[in-house]
């Protein structure tokens, strides 16, 4: 099958999901998804410590993804809306159409392996609690920071995972700002 | 057969948190547990099935409790109302005023180890997941059932940690109050 690879590190990424979906997490190795990448075992750990940060990437970047936009906010913006504005920022540059299909074999991987899972929910608390810092490092009373950041990925998980479920391919955003709409008539 | 002792189930959770409080969790063995509380291992694990499970209790018996209250609300309640209601009755069963200490105890323990911190994220997601079934059940369409019962969990988390920290001694159904007022303002 000829596609684009733009590079190294996107062709191991999507080596290892395609291994992971065909025989699982545990039983793949990386010498398998060097190999079938058409790479070196050399050129994977150049680029990933191990087969466990293909699916995770590094965390500081993600939780930086989430916590730079809420710092560079205009000051005079609530909590939640610094939040949702993160989110959108998070999608635009994530999130996109073409990173859907991946997104989804990465969910469905996660979701076969009960320690990804509890992988994943760490990875999500981490967020949570980086995005309270940084709502706090604007002012924002800690209180109202912490229940703006747990509400906050709590409409991230669930717009996720309508988007990587959507029948009529809409964008991340625009789910995004449905769910935001369905909270706010649901705990207003 | 070991013999039923009274009060044997308390003492043990007791003499638990102390001990994991004073040398961690990886280093308290049920024979010290037992010790402590004087009473036999044999006794200890005709209530547990191991050292963590007193911690984290039984999951089912935990989710019933969030779930058998949305199950028996009234059928024309809002799917958020619905949970609130769930977490006020949880509350009143479990998190009084005289199980504070031992609930914040509890709270020490686990932030002291990482692991123990996933397990107490699995607990609630599995609570999410229950509470979305249950509203499922009675007819609250999938993605809003999602979302409700997300939210509640966040309310919770959120509730549990200000009552644990609550200076002036307020009642856990208080707290949720608030914070269920103050999502609405945030979202809303």
């Amino acid at each position: 099958m000829a596609r684009w690879e733009p590079g190294a590190s996107d062709r191991l990424r999507a080596a290892t999901l395609e291994l992971f979906a065909e025989q699982g997490f545990e039983r793949t190795t990386v010498a398998e998804i060097a190999a079938r990448a058409g790479l070196t075992e050399r050129t994977f750990f150049r680029y990933f410590t191990d087969k466990r940060e293909v699916l995770f990437g590094d965390q500081t970047t993600f939780e930086r993804a989430f916590t730079d936009p809420i710092a560079a906010a205009p000051a005079d913006t609530g909590a939640f809306a610094v939040v949702v504005g993160a989110l959108h920022a998070m999608a635009d540059g994530f999130f996109t159409r073409e990173a859907r299909p991946l997104s989804a074999q990465r969910q469905t991987v996660i979701d076969a392996d009960p320690a990804l899972q509890e992988r994943e929910l760490l990875k999500l608390a981490g967020v949570a609690r980086a995005m309270a810092g940084a709502l706090r490092a604007r002012g924002v009373p800690a209180a109202t920071a912490t229940l703006a950041a747990e509400s906050g990925v709590t409409v991230f998980r669930v717009t996720f995972a309508r988007w990587l479920g959507d029948p009529t391919d809409r964008g991340f955003g625009t789910i995004l700002d449905e769910v935001v709409v369905e909270l706010g008539a649901l705990a207003g």
